[in-house]
Formats: C-alpha cells, sequence, structure tokens
C-alpha cells in the first residue's frame, strides 16, 4: 500500500486555527537534519513536528511565521544552483508557494525579535540559530520550560493538536494499517533459530516499502521483559515468546504505535497462552474504558485491576483483586503507564513535557505504577491514544525486597516459577476517542491467541 | 549471514599504534545521539567514527585517552539504574574493561585541558561539552579547519586508517558481501509499476537481517541523473532503468557503497545495454589502473578517458578521444569524481576535509570534471577505494551552451536523442589495493549485462 497525502486545504485550516489561538505573531521552524558520522553522511530529515504539523512537508531550515491576523508565512532558504547536479532540480520560492497555498519568502529576509513566540527546537544547531534570530536564549528540547509568549503558543498548538482533525485521523488510520502489515509480515517471517533481526527486516520492509518511516527505533526481542531493548542481535529460541513493538510513520508525521507477541514456534505453551490471556483481558479492560469524559488515569488503572484479577486467576498472587491492586501489585509486573497520547509524534506532544499530557492541576503520580504515565486527561472525541498494558518478569523489582515489600505474602512464587518462559508481554493498540466511546485504529493487527497462531501460518 | 565481530585484540593494537605517532595526549570522544521529533525518540546511536576505529562499539557519551607512553583510558558514563527497567542491565564499568581490554574509568573523573589533542565531534551538543573541557572553541563539524596539537592528531589518525589492518579488511569483507546481498535482493524484487520505495525495502531488508545499518541515505531511483536522489517514491516504469546505491554498514562501522543499474522490465534495451557496456568499459580500465603506486588522479583519468572512447563508439561524440577528454568531454556525462576512499566512513576521514583524500601538496583540480574528486593520492596496498564512473544526461549541464562551449560541434545530438531511455547510469565498486594490484570486494554483485539480467530471473 502507498500513504495518501492531505489536501494542502487542511495545512491551512490548522495554520487558520492557530492564528485565531494566537496574541501575537509566532514563529515555527522546521529544524536542520542532524550528521551522521561525518557532515554529508546525514539522517533522513524530519522537520519539528508543530512546523510539519502546519505545513505538512519536512522542509529543511524553513520557518513559518503565524500572525494573528490570519496571515501566514513561510520563509525557505532558497534552491542552491550547485546542488542541484546532486539532488535534482529544486522547487524555486514560487514553486513551493503554489504547492502549498502559503506565501513563501527567502529565509533571509526573515526578522526575529525577542517578543515573537517560538518553541524550542530539539537540536543544538536549530535551538542556537533560533536564539541569534529571536536575540533571546533558547535551549534544545527544552520545550518542558517555557516562559513569556511561549507559554501562549504552547498551549495554542496542545489545543490544536490534542483533538485531531479529520486529515489527521485519516493520516493515523493510514500508520496503523501500514503497521498492522509490518506485525503480520514478522509474524509470518519469525523462524526458530534465526536471529531477532530478520523480524525486524521482515517488519521494517514492509514499511518502507509503503513509502513510511519507522516511527520509533523499532523493538524486536525475545527479551521483551526490557521494556525499551534496542538490541536485535538475539537468537530465537523454540520456546521463546517474541516481542514486537514496531510502528510506521507517514511522510506527514502521523505514527502508528503497535505492540504484539508471539511464540517463536508458532504455538503459545500453556504457560504462555495463559499469561497472554491475563495481558489481553486486562488490555480490553482497558479499551473498554476509553469514552469521552473518562480520565486516563481510570483506564490506567482498570488495566492494572484486570492485570491483578488475571493474576490471582492464574495462582500468582492470592488476595482480593481491588486490595492487592490498593497495594501496589500491578506495578510489580506492570511497571510502566497504560499509554500515553499518539498523534504526528509517537508520544504526541511529548517536546512540550507534561503540558499537554496531563491536565491543568494534574501532575505526575508517585506510586510506582503510576508515575511513568505519560497522560492523565480527561478524554475527549479526536484525541488518540496507545492501550498498551504488559506483564514482565523484571530481576529488578522482582527480586528486591525493597521493591516487592509487603506484597511478599501475597505472591506464590512456586506458581511464578512455572511461568518462566514468558519473560514479557506487551499488546498495545491505537485508539481513536470517537463521539459515543472509542474505535480501535489498529484492529487489523492480529491479537487473539488463535488469530496469532492462524497468522503466522502465513 | 550475520557479520563477525573483530578480537579485542585489533583495537588493542590500533590504539598501541596511535600511542608511538602521539606526541602529546589525546582525546577521542564518542558524541551523543541525536534527537528526531522529541527528546526520548533518537536516532539510532553511531559513535564518531575515530573512537569506533579504535574501541569498537559505539558507547554514548564515552572519551577515549590515548598516551603517548601507550596508556589507554576509557572514560564513561556510569550505569543509570533508573534507566535500567527500560534498557535492561547495562554493563558496570568493570564488564566493560573486561570485555574491551581496556582500563575504563567513570566519565566525571576525566580531567581537560587546552593541550589535550581532539577532533571536532560531528554534532553539535558533543562539540560544546568538548569545549567546556578542554576550554577551548570545537566547531562541530571542522575537522577541515585545525589548528596546533589537533593538527598532529589528524595526522596519526590518517596514518593509522589510510591503510586498513587485517581486522578492517575483514570488516570491509563482510560489509561488501551483506551489500551484495541487498543487490541481488533487489535485482529480484524489480517489478514493473511497483514504487522504487518496494526494492529500496527488499535491499534494506537484508542488510537489517544481516545485523548491519545502511551506510549512507540509499539511493534506488529510476531517475539515476540526479547523483544524490533521496526520493523512493517514483513509479517504475517498463522502459527505466533502475539505479540502486546502497551499502551496508557493520556494527563496527565499516562500509559497503556499492552501485547498480537495471532495467525494470528485466531485459535491457539496446540502447541501455550499449550506454550500460560503455560505462562497465570505463568502469573496468578504471579498475585495472588501480595499482600500488598509481596516483588516483590518474585512475579517474582512466575511467574518463575510457567513457569518451565508448561515447566515440556510440557515435555521440565525434573526435579524438584524448583530444575530446582533454577538452572536457566526459565531465559533460561524468560530472563527479571516480571514487573516494572507503572504511569505517562511507567517504573515508572526509570529516578532516581534504586532508585525508589529498596527499601533502596536491589539492582539487578546478575543471568541471575534476573538481568533485575527492581523492587523490599515490595508492597504497590496504587502501580501499571505490570505483564509480557513470554516463548521465544532466539538463543542466547539456541544455547550457555555457557548460557545453566548444564541445557543442563533437556532440551528435541526434545520435544522443536515441538515449533517451538512458538517463542515469553508475557502476561502482569497492576495491582494496593489493601488494600486486587490487581485489574487488563487492565481486559478488552481478555486473555484466548477462549476470544483471540472470540474477533479475530470482
Amino acid at each position: 500500500m502507498w500513504t495518501k497525502a492531505s489536501d494542502a486545504a487542511a495545512f491551512a485550516a490548522r495554520r487558520a486555527r492557530l492564528s485565531k489561538l494566537l496574541q501575537s505573531p509566532a514563529l515555527l521552524v522546521a529544524g536542520q537534519s542532524r550528521p551522521r558520522n561525518f557532515q554529508h553522511n546525514r539522517f533522513p530529515f524530519r522537520a519539528e513536528s508543530h512546523f510539519l504539523y502546519l505545513v505538512g512537508r519536512s522542509i529543511e531550515g524553513a520557518a513559518l511565521l503565524v500572525d494573528p491576523s490570519g496571515d501566514a508565512t513561510l520563509f525557505a532558504p532558497p534552491a542552491d544552483p550547485e546542488a542541484e547536479l546532486w539532488t535534482g532540480p529544486m522547487p524555486t520560492l514560487a514553486d513551493l508557494s503554489r504547492e502549498l497555498g502559503l506565501e513563501v519568502r527567502p529565509l533571509d529576509e526573515l526578522r526575529g525579535s525577542p517578543e515573537l513566540a517560538a518553541l524550542p527546537p530539539q537540536d543544538f544547531e536549530s535551538a542556537l540559530w533560533l536564539s541569534e534570530l529571536l536575540e533571546r536564549d533558547l535551549e534544545p528540547g527544552s520545550g518542558a520550560e517555557l516562559e513569556g509568549v511561549d507559554v501562549a503558543l504552547a498551549e495554542a498548538m496542545i489545543a490544536l493538536r490534542l483533538r485531531h482533525d479529520a486529515a489527521a485521523i485519516e493520516q493515523l488510520r493510514e500508520a496503523a494499517q501500514v503497521t498492522a502489515r509490518a506485525h503480520v509480515a514478522g509474524m509470518r517471517a519469525t523462524r526458530p533459530h534465526e536471529r531477532e533481526a530478520s523480524v525486524r527486516s521482515a517488519m521494517e520492509a514492509q514499511i518502507i516499502a509503503s513509502g513510511c518511516n519507522t516511527a520509533y527505533g523499532s523493538i524486536v526481542t525475545v527479551h521483551g521483559e526490557v521494556l525499551h531493548n534496542d538490541r536485535h542481535d538475539g537468537v530465537l529460541g523454540d520456546a521463546d515468546l517474541l516481542l514486537a513493538d514496531v510502528g510506521a510513520e507517514t511522510p506527514e508525521g502521523f505514527a502508528g504505535d503497535v505492540t504484539r507477541v508471539w511464540p517463536v514456534s508458532g504455538r503459545f505453551s500453556a504457560t504462555q497462552r495463559a499469561a497472554y490471556e491475563v495481558v489481553l483481558a486486562s488490555q480490553r479492560a482497558a479499551i473498554a474504558a476509553v469514552a469521552p469524559g473518562a480520565r486516563y488515569l481510570d483506564v490506567h488503572r482498570a488495566a492494572g485491576l484486570a492485570l491483578v484479577e488475571g493474576l490471582i486467576g492464574l495462582g500468582i498472587l492470592r488476595g482480593s483483586a481491588p486490595d492487592l491492586y490498593a497495594r501496589g501489585a500491578a506495578a510489580l509486573f506492570f511497571p510502566h503507564g497504560v499509554g500515553h497520547l499518539l498523534g504526528i509524534d509517537v508520544h504526541d506532544l511529548e517536546d512540550l513535557g507534561d503540558r499537554a499530557g496531563y491536565a491543568p492541576g494534574r501532575s505526575r503520580a508517585t506510586a510506582p505504577g503510576d508515575r511513568y504515565l505519560r497522560l492523565d486527561r480527561d478524554l475527549e472525541p479526536g484525541m488518540c491514544v496507545t492501550i498498551e498494558p504488559g506483564f514482565y518478569q523484571i530481576a529488578r523489582i522482582l527480586s528486591r525486597p525493597s521493591e516487592v515489600g509487603e506484597l511478599e505474602s501475597a505472591l506464590d512464587r512456586d506458581k511464578l516459577s512455572r511461568f518462566a518462559d514468558v519473560r514479557g508481554i506487551r499488546i498495545e493498540d491505537d485508539v481513536l476517542v470517537t463521539l459515543k466511546g472509542c474505535e480501535v485504529l489498529s484492529e487489523a493487527v492480529p491479537k487473539s491467541v488463535e488469530d496469532v497462531q492462524h497468522a503466522m501460518l502465513g
């Protein structure tokens, strides 16, 4: 499949909405590509998300000026004739203007001032350039600590991006579809005794073939208990579960973010199946809790409570589920948050710290199971979130009396030891909040034990 | 296939050799990973090449201190217990010391001074950190403009890296083998009416599955006349030639760099075949010129002269080959250099500007066909170079009287117009200079018309 581009009108509408939310002019920069091992060998350029959201295209070095009056001007570096031999004919500023439906001026006409609102770019080079232009300091990646006019701009961008417009939802759908193809390809490509990299390869091949990028570093590992495992050199053992957390990003920047777990052999063992179904029930309970008006912290808690119920069912925990959950039992096996905002960033708007994820007046809880939760807002139609509970046997938690504490007496270590072939399970979908409830955008990814085993047959 | 790692002894030997070349202590830094769209979403970390060459592993934030006395100490950031939940147990400094066979100390014990020699890292963040440590300014990526003690360090690294040791040659062989698999997979995966991205996907899948990375942004395009085309959205027309310039990088950083061109349909047309064979003859002439003692500029000239001879044979040029070549006829169709150094960088040592590529006393020529030549040294055994002549119909050159000049009268535009189905051809191999001549490391990549057509049958 090949992803469709949004209409130029969608970006014009976003710029017009931003303009109405502003009190003073704002400058959104695309930023610079990053060098890899030498200056001419660069990572593929991906514009700063706020810019990309408003312009739709990664134009290196460009900056968008938006005025409360409704004017928007793109300042872009002019085509370099010397570079044309290497990069081919570049669009002139007039071409660009026509394509984008936007006034385009040469970058050197851009005049900054300290009063111009801006958001810190991610890289040092762009931040230094912007600091010089505005004659005030902007630290790279410092969007969590804004002051003055920049706060209002951040709030305006959050207001725009938190609830997705129709074009954004279409992009998220496409990202989810490409991501689904990647996961099915990964399931089909899994062979015992091969390396994790061979599965990653099959998955990313689908993403590349669709014209997309990976939205984040792919996690494809038989050590799913390492939450952000970035190695791919492990050998797939016959009895292993493989965890794949892989998502596509469309050329306009919107992300998919899906995790599945499947047995290398093609058949879940009895213990793997039992643990998998406990996580699946937890995930379904959380998805069932996603609806307009629901507080995301409660979605997180629904997942944790269902996980504890499931673990009691397996005999791993002993006691009453609400009591054990209140005492932190879920966090022993599921120490991270149930999910996060999803949009043009895989952790959407995370460049602004918790300002986007946490509603005014709310802040991160300190309990072990809650402190990594990246989102605690009341959900509204058009928001997109991930739902991704898990079950992990993490030595750093389970072997430490300081972490287990009084829950030791509720833990049946003998029962737990029978689940040695379950190191880490996470099940993650992309969920759009709708008017009446929610829609799972990634529903094409096989999820039940039967569907996963069937997909692996190819 | 899975690439083999070099022995720890190979890196120890490199450090010992560096130590002997130094007059004063030197600090080689690994650098920092680069953020993508937000701080926690980063491009995969790839250490600065000089560090990677001496340590063999990309350890983010680490720095290697090498002393003329023979001492070498690695300063590394200590494992972060908070991060362990996400990244898994990290090796302790003692583990690292054992694995690398090297003294390892905590990074905060590192003390800089302006007298410590260093080379500028590629990114701003590392350059700022290093400037503070050394109490002197190091601009990122400014290795072409060194002063003082840094010059001696650059010269020492060039002396080390210019002629590859046995471990480096083994890495280059492995990179070439993975690259060969990628090209064969690309040939087999080519289908008319699909996108360029589908071929790129098949090629990069081979690279990922082998545990390697792409050494540079893959060029996979039906517009081969755009030398560094980075788009992959073009549709493969039945009559198109597809140009693929794709190479693998091993985990230790060594690069493959190979270009092939094949017909989308599986069969070269008569004109495509004729032009392809002219470029192939040019490439073979250049490879035949690679030997110890040969000047690389002469290799470049051998390619250009053979190209002109071939174009006379096709009737595109009229006149005597040496005369036409002397008047710049090759550059009309082949405006870039015939190749460059290959090693742990795909343009090896290019972070040091032309200091590595140009022997002392030599500098870039200004003639159109020569000014992009990245290398002009007398070849020595152990050097590895690419050989990559081409034939391109570039409007920016061929449609401009200012570029064609007096060569217009030697150009048969009618004949040339019959080659409209040949937009751009480049044939590139990785060539190791040996004691007696040279060895083509990438010889497993199909190259003759017959071999390419056969490989496409799968």
